[in-house]
């Protein structure tokens, strides 16, 4: 890579719903982060429910791209909501089928950072705290601070999903920053 | 409900492989307690990834069944592997599902016991942790003591799914004692 | 007990700190729930680091005092910081005497209650589920819903530690109620 | 730090027990990494309980010296049982104090290693997953592979607490190396 291209990240958002302020978070961090950080967004709603049987057989097409693409990428960024306390089943889902085969994984090794948005006052505080644990099976060394978490997003959002709210975008734009130098930390 | 009849128990496996180990764990319990306990196993292969959009629309047809198998049910039964350090996917996108409409789901109230089965060590003990934190917000009372924490499951079961080890049928045994026990405090 | 008298509760700040907003938080609930339950604050400050040397030799006076008050208490109130996204040391060192002798500790079926105040915005959150794994392993029920998290706490306790918030006020006084009904379910 | 001088990493028993079998594990390390990692074991059983009144005042003698140990290190190396599914309050009650000023502190960056042994199957896997949540919050980089979890480990050492399990031993030479590699990470 030369010294001055971006890095290409992977951003996943964990909600499926097409209005998703996580998305919209992602969409924002393209849109702050564009000479450090080149952020693709990978959908995951084609991804089938992980079954052992299915992956002995053949992988899926949805699970194959995604692998790819989160091999090929310099990190991986994560915009999720919290559901019942935890991480999104959707989401975890895409995280089990990313994590095989267990040694080499597209998920070893590869740097990651994670945010979160939802509408009440933890801002997915007990979701980030799972999926660090994840992270820890998996080998994804993800950014420990600053930590992004979101409260009352229907309140910094606008209605076309643009994060309106200038202190927010201001610390977003920090977290960009220390994630752009902590991807290389895992060279 | 009459004093000798058994309560109606939903028991949910948390990995979808034919061969589960967990499945079955299920099993094992379902002929263990026969007299307190009538165990229906509901599969959740079934279940699409959970999407608030397509909840808005229409409930699917597989949701509907679990969430009605659970609001009929005296008791769910999760039996489940750990998947990268937590809670697998697939169980998780059911959680979801099932949790839903917030106050009034078919997880409000119901109590719960967790058990678990994996090859390694550790026995689902994260899994386990996580899942609890879930029903903290679902509002579903899970049985705190004993855990049932099967490790090295393949030395356990023989190759038709029998649950061969003495030891832990027994202890399977007490634990759906308690399990028995623990229902009648929610009603 | 006569049907109209209160349950007797322990009370425990999870803070040594005298201005604490958790102490604070205890005595507005000792206020507010006066006729349901009779809430005596036991402060833990004079317990020693946990020990097991010193523990096979003699139990400390303070640790003796507080097992007893909680044994002979009806249930466990616990309001608590959040320290290092975790529970305080000096919380968890209380508990972890508390919790010995294994089989037959204090805690082993004490029905519980929490609530967390902070600075922050996440009230506790992540200490919470901390402190309810430890309560899986002790045996002890904790109220699942609702969850009192005081974010800005600052904002909601005036200079003399009264509880200014009314919305929080009254949320709290709809706990206390569901804690006086939670209390029966395990006699 | 000339290429070929060991790292100086400070040692830290979550259990004040003479007899510790994390001690003991401690001591194997320090045997083990000779060459790679200068391990000293510094005591944290004179570390009053955290307050921050008398933080205010003045810092306590043992929390200083465990302060300054820490920022003269090149990383932290943690052996700990779990108590209640949790981190030992006396070696959270060392990490609150530590982990102070909030943006200062001697665990900011500090690499970090994690490794528990106990007398059960699961291996300290719920404590090890606290303590990695409380360094989140203090930003101090845990690594995450290979994770330590010696269980049943009264069959593993011996009575003079000599780690005797061969396997344990080579395995914890190969955590011991991936330490050493993962320190230079966060220079």
């Amino acid at each position: 890579m030369a010294s001055d291209s971006p890095y290409r990240i992977v951003g996943i958002a964990g909600s499926l719903r097409r209005g998703s302020f996580n998305r919209a978070l992602l969409r924002t961090a393209q849109e702050l982060a564009l000479e450090r950080l080149n952020i693709q967004i990978h959908e995951i709603g084609d991804v089938p429910l992980y079954n052992q049987d299915i992956e002995d057989q053949t992988v899926p097409q949805a699970v194959d791209s995604l692998r790819q693409a989160v091999r090929e990428a310099d990190g991986l960024l994560i915009a999720t909501p919290e559901y019942n306390h935890g991480v999104p089943g959707v989401l975890k889902n895409a995280i089990d089928w990313l994590s095989r085969p267990p040694r080499g994984s597209a998920l070893n090794g590869k740097p990651a950072a994670l945010m979160g948005a939802s509408p009440g006052m933890t801002g997915t505080a007990r979701c980030q705290s799972q999926l660090r644990q994840s992270f820890v099976f998996t080998n994804t060394p993800a950014m420990l601070q600053p930590e992004v978490l979101v409260s009352r997003a229907h309140e910094k959002f606008d209605a076309n999903g643009r994060l309106t709210d200038e202190p927010t975008r201001k610390f977003l734009g920090q977290f960009l920053d220390h994630f752009a130098a902590w991807i290389p930390r895992f060279r």
